[in-house]
Order: structure tokens, then sequence, then C-alpha cells
């Protein structure tokens, strides 16, 4: 059976890929972390969508069934593009976790968490507001989580200061129920709830992301039941980096990586 | 009088730019900033050298008449590989920064701070050991400095404990001389003397670039006496972060940035 793909800018989309073979175990899966040009948060939109167009057609030619944005910049700018260009599904990280949030909420005051190109786009804004109008959201750009993750700088005082700045403003807007809107954070979740609080709700978009792309497979009759599934990951650029640092996001080391920096150039 | 070319993975070799026009005031300058690609200290070496050949190639086209290789990164790995297709002068700042080090250090015994590339790279390490043998080379990666600085946050107490944990490791060395070789790092000269203590002599590739810029053009009679010097910036992404955030380098406004994506996605 066909696999699933999923590509990010890097590592950070092996969060949705860890809640994609949670939630779905039997699938083959094609992941690509897009090194050569991470990071996405601080690129252009048309930036972001020449590399994401690129990649999603280079996935297309592996012959998958499903493809997922795993990169919020990438879904807040270019899931339309790839969307126009394609005829398999295809699926981002912002919807599944604005629908989550906009359901979790009672009192309907979210904070958004995101990096700056994904706050920048509006996009969790606008979906959480088509889904629960009157809503009040409060996005918040914290552009130093993303390297405190990379560098597992998370269990230093340093972080900790870092997360109580960025999430200070949230506090007196009493949301009840916080998106984290970038691929990274989920390995935040500890810091941000001793910043915000039990009582607020978490949304993953990782989680949600995953969710999704189950009931869409059930509902086309896709759904694997391959007894050994594979996972294989591609690379723009530097296979080991990515191995070392992959162990981190996916709490198991990755095996082999294979780069794609030739084909992805021409593209 | 052709003007002199620089350039850098971003917004860092802003720091060698204004080096530069503090040195030769009297010079044209084009400066390039690979803003679609930013970071380079995270990337492989084939990545960095076909970045840097092909934005040396843009700046070629242009009739510069010196380039300054103003990333670390791209000095490290890619120097060879420039100056090989080109037949003007061609300098980085990893031989400046080491010639001064070498020669400013009494004990012999030097610090090193740059990206994970840059160390990787040895290059710092191999150039100083050439002019100083027998001298003592400790070198340290730094990842989170560069987010700091873009981010604007060395004013936070944050900044203060992330320059504590990764100096540390240098202080039971008893260095005498402290080679900053990242381009953003001179932005952080304060925090790091606050923590080696001021009897540690920092040397700065972006001025010591500078002063070999001048002596290579002052050899080759290629020195320019324009009374109204122009620079003109390039990037080849986003020119208004490029804008906003390169007025924390240059302590001055950018009014005018041009972005040649276009034409780079063709090399």
């Amino acid at each position: 059976m066909n696999p699933i793909g999923v590509f990010d800018s890097g590592l950070g989309g092996l969060t949705v890929l860890k809640e994609l073979q949670a939630t779905l175990p039997y699938e083959n899966i094609l992941y690509f972390g897009d090194t050569a040009h991470v990071p996405y948060g601080n690129k252009s939109a048309e930036t972001i969508i020449r590399y994401s167009v690129a990649i999603a057609n280079f996935l297309i030619e592996q012959k998958i069934k499903l493809l997922i944005v795993a990169c919020n910049s990438a879904s807040a700018y270019a899931l339309e593009s790839i969307q126009m260009l394609v005829d398999i599904p295809v699926i981002g990280v912002i919807e599944p976790g604005a629908k989550t949030a906009a359901a979790l909420s009672v009192s309907k005051r979210i904070g958004v968490l995101g990096t700056k190109a994904t706050i920048r786009s509006n996009a969790y804004q606008t979906s959480i507001l088509s889904l629960a109008p009157g809503a009040e959201v409060f996005p918040v750009c914290c552009p130093l989580f993303v390297p405190l993750v990379e560098e597992d700088y998370l269990g230093k005082p340093a972080a900790k200061l870092i997360v109580c700045d960025y999430l200070s403003s949230l506090k007196k807007h009493s949301i009840d129920t916080l998106l984290l809107g970038c691929t990274h954070y989920p390995l935040l979740k500890k810091l941000i709830v001793n910043e915000v609080g039990p009582l607020v709700k978490l949304v993953d978009s990782a989680s949600t992301c995953a969710g999704q792309a189950k009931e869409i497979l059930e509902d086309l009759k896709l759904m694997n039941e391959s007894p050994n599934p594979f996972t294989r990951f591609f690379v723009s650029d530097d296979p080991e980096s990515f191995k070392r640092a992959g162990g981190l996001f996916l709490r198991r080391p990755i095996d082999h990586v294979e780069t794609v920096s030739e084909l992805y150039q021409k593209i």
C-alpha cells in the first residue's frame, strides 16, 4: 500500500510523525526534512511556498496516498498552493489544531504560540474565528523556542526564564486554552504548563493532525494493515545531524537517512 | 571605481560592513545577505559551498574589485572554492582573526567561540596553530548566541545565563585571548567580558577583516576616494525583516534593500 508523505522544514515534524505512528501503527511513511533551508519561520511567504511545492512534488513522485504538511509555517502559507497542484488529499497542522482548540475552549479565550511566520500569517487566528465567531485569540511569537529545543537546552534555568518572558503577556488575558502552533513546542509542554498553570488546556497540533489523517484514510478506505510498516527519512542536507537531533524528538534512534539534495536542487 | 562585495548568510556580516565603512570610508560597497538560506551554521560543507559560490558569482557579475566572505561558516568551508573561481582578491574572516589572536596572545592559550559549522571545520584552530605552533586552542560552540542577537534578547537575564553556560568551560583553561568567531558575537561583547573578565583580550573578526581589506586595496592601488560612496543591500528573501533587524547591527536605519531571489534561484 502506498505510504503517507510528511514534510517539515527540518526536525520539528517528527513530533507529527511520532503521533502518526501511534495513531496509525500499520502505515508506511515517508518523512522529508528540508534541512538545507531550515528554519522556515523567518522566511517570506513566497520562499516558503517555493520550498514547500518542490518538496510536495518530490513526495508525490514517490507515490504517496496522503500528504501531511507538518510544518506550521508551510501549513500557514503553502497549503493551498500544494492542494491546487495535486490530486491526493493534503492536510496541514493549522486546521486540526484550530478545530480542537475551538471545541475545547469554554470561555472562547484562546492563546496561540508560534513562530514569527506562523503568527504573522494570521492562519490560526482566522481559522479559530471561523469556527468560533466571537472568540478572542491571543497570539504570541516565540522565536527562541525552536533553538532551545534543537540545542537540547530545555533543562537549563535560561529556558525557564525565556518561557516565562514569552508567556507573561498571556497571563492577564485569562485564557482557558493554549494552542501550541509549532511542531517543536510539544517538547516544551512541561515548562509551558508550569507557567500558565494546569487549568489551561494545551492543544498540540501534532496529535490533532494525526487524528485528522486517520479520519481521512478511514473515509477513503485507504488504511494500511501492513504488519511490517516502514518509515523512510529524507533530508535536503546533512543526514548526520538530522539523525542525532532526531532522536530527541522520536525518543529512539534514527538509523538511516537519505539525502536528496541533488534532486531537490534541480526542482 | 568598482565596489567591494561583502556577503554573509544573513545579517551578521553587517558587523563587518560597519567596520569596513569605518576603516575605508570612501569605498562603494555591495552587501548580500542570503536570507533565503540563513543560517549557514547548521548546514553541511557541501551546501554552504553551493550557496556561497552562487552568491560570489552574482557579486562578480556586479563588477566588484574585492570580495569579502563575511560569514565565518562560509569562510571556513567555501573560501578556497571561491578563490579558485575568480580572478579578484577574496578574503574571509578566519585568517585575519586567527592572525590577530596569535599575535596578541602572550600565553598562547586562545579560546575560540563559533557556530557548530565553524568550530566543526577546525578552520580557526588550524589557522592559529600554523601561525603559532605549540599554541593551545580551546574551541566552544555557542549555537544560541545568534538567535539571542537576532531576537534582540541580550538585555534579558536569560542571555546572561546562556553566556555563562557556554563560557564556563573556558574559565578553567586560563586563556589570555578570546576570538569571537562569528559575525554576530561582537554584539555580545559586554556580556562576554563580564564572564571572562577584563584581562582576556577579545579579538573580533569583523575589525581584523576590515584591516586586511584596507591593506590589500592599498597594495593593489585600488583605494577609492569617492566623496559620496554608496552602499547597496541585496537579499535573497524578505527585505523588510532585513531592514528592521539590520538596524540593530548598523545602529542606523537601512532605507533600501533589493531582493534578488529570482536571479539567485536560477544560479
